[in-house]
């Protein structure tokens, strides 16, 4: 039986594998887990190269793990100014993100008695997805471009970014490797834009990605550099559902305990409510309680009601009052955020453990 | 302008007047916020009779707090036995719980060099919530209560407790109060026919709550001794939709600061998303946000979409990157949670901290 580590191990190997495929770097999306651990097996042992989504993210990985190229994929803002000019400054590469003209201004006022080195900006484009992003076919993303161009000594632009994450919402491969078409598109495209109508445009990586659309590749990525999923370290039953990864692969599990027999509601009570698995997934589709024809009907604070799936009588014998059930999760970004260490078990039949990650926590 | 302490204290003094106006004591559960703080409030200064919903709990406000009389109302389990048999030692009043026969049998057989108080057992009735609880109409609930009372040197019968949640997921006062009222026939109806029928029945308190059914009150509570609500510090949207609290009542908020504008979406990004306020609520009622026409659309892990309410175009000039929203949040249980400690703000208009209160944390 494959041990959870190694599942971990095989899902990262498999995205290092595919990114080496698209002649592409991986810098893996270090959100879903949170832990230096797991970091340093998506990145294959590099300290470096890895994408966050805070700034307690961007200090833990610096500090835990001495990771020295961080990219910060959410847009920057001016109260976190400071944070980004300290990590700027005892890192190599710490790269924030823009996608608005306001925050350009805002850069290139900023004025600090320690702000020694140029900021390392990644310019964020929309490719459908709508939740943020400059259109890449306005011009007036062209000029935000040539403003950050302008201020060489205060700015360095390092990247053009994108991610297709409506590849969530969609229901077959097709769709998904349409919006990884349209990711790879929309920032080769701006690229090809860039050169032709910017002086002075140096070296820009090209970074595009999301777990779907990573997992179910496009035909070829010529002209992106960098891609950066998260989730598939340890993906969860919804990508199985996008058909991103098969429930053999999903490393992660909620421990819940048995801690009361109802027959007359066919109902089992477990001792793990949305404190311990997040309430996402909902509609008795909550995660998948391994090995059993059991579901989460609902789910409470510290507690969640069992079903059976197909409504026959809950063989209540089969369940003594105090025993285990494991679920797969429905969303493992959620679940793993609801606490602040992971446990490596052996494996789905032994609960010895094996290795404790710590979360970070925060922002 | 009444500040948030305020607030909370205002909550607070309303529920301990209701429980005197019952003629009940107020043993208020304090999983909602989990801060010595506020359960000080919510007793009125007594360091004794509060409710949890974790053993974490039970340690936390024993050690932090110093509270000596703690109800753990969950059914216990034999895994927790070691945690409550060290609680019931150190403390003058730590009560667990049971609605099953397999952890009566447990319990009695329970042996062990320190065990040397007997246990302080509640038995959990069924009220139509159809979570957990006896059936309080059938023998063989009357028979578990014999069974209880049949080793006096191991167990004492402390208390009957009904917790009717399903006043949650009504729609008018008139159900609420319809629920409330069943808790109490529930557990006192219950506790008639013990008297009449078991022999050795010391006295017996009675419990029954939820922040709903504390908030609408029935008729009269007689032949009840406890009120067991809780979200009631901070009550929530959800609360003010129930009709439990008025707006102005709800005591918590979440700070989102904007990051994005995007008109072509008509939509603000917030640095706030399911890992800062919950993701329950969904479809446009993940909270209220205060003092604008604006909701939040779409929630991911670190942002939130937010729109306009009614499908106007929202006043992008009003809202300059950086600026700050105010949330109040749907659930608040479900989004304290996701901090590790709460600060106190002065009001609405002062984002000044008085206070941080420590959060207890896992289980």
């Amino acid at each position: 039986m494959i041990g959870f580590l190694d599942k971990i191990q095989r899902n990262c190997d498999r995205m290092l594998g595919r990114s080496k495929q698209m002649n592409c770097r991986l810098r893996p999306h270090v959100k879903t887990h949170k832990t230096v651990d797991a970091a340093l097996i998506q990145t294959g042992g590099r300290r470096s190269g890895i994408t966050c989504s805070t700034i307690a993210e961007a200090f833990f990985f610096q500090s835990a793990g001495r990771f020295d190229d961080i990219l910060y994929a959410v847009p920057i803002t001016a109260d976190k100014f400071l944070d980004a000019m300290l990590l700027n400054k005892i890192m190599s590469n710490f790269h924030i993100m823009v996608d608005n003209d306001e925050m350009v201004s805002k850069l290139l006022e900023f004025e600090h008695q320690s702000h020694s080195k140029p900021w390392s900006v990644w310019v964020m484009v929309d490719c459908g997805y709508h939740r943020d992003g400059l259109d890449p076919e306005s011009t007036k993303s062209i000029e935000l471009v040539r403003r950050l161009l302008s201020a060489p000594g205060k700015v360095k632009l390092s990247g053009i970014y994108t991610h297709g994450g409506h590849s969530y919402g969609v229901e077959s491969n097709e769709e998904i490797i349409r919006i990884a078409t349209a990711e790879r598109d929309a920032v080769v495209d701006f690229v090809t834009r860039l050169k032709s109508q910017v002086e002075g445009l140096g070296e820009v990586c090209v970074g595009v990605g999301s777990t779907p659309t990573c997992s179910t590749l496009p035909e070829h990525l010529n002209g992106v550099d960098e891609m950066h999923p998260g989730n598939y370290v340890y993906y969860d039953e919804m990508q199985v559902q996008l058909g991103s990864c098969q429930p053999e692969d999903v490393a992660v599990r909620v421990l819940m305990r048995v801690i009361g027999k109802y027959p007359e509601q066919n109902m089992l009570l477990v001792d793990c409510g949305w404190t311990g698995m997040s309430a996402q997934g909902s509609d008795a589709n909550y995660g998948r309680i391994v090995g059993h024809n059991l579901c989460i009907k609902v789910l409470k604070q510290e507690a969640g009601e069992v079903t059976s799936i197909d409504g026959t009588p809950i063989p209540f014998d089969k369940y003594p009052i105090g025993c285990l059930l494991q679920l797969s999760p429905y969303h493992s970004c959620a679940t793993t955020h609801q606490h602040r260490s992971i446990h490596i078990l052996e494996n789905e039949d032994s609960t010895h453990v094996r290795h404790t990650w710590s979360i970070c926590k925060g922002w």
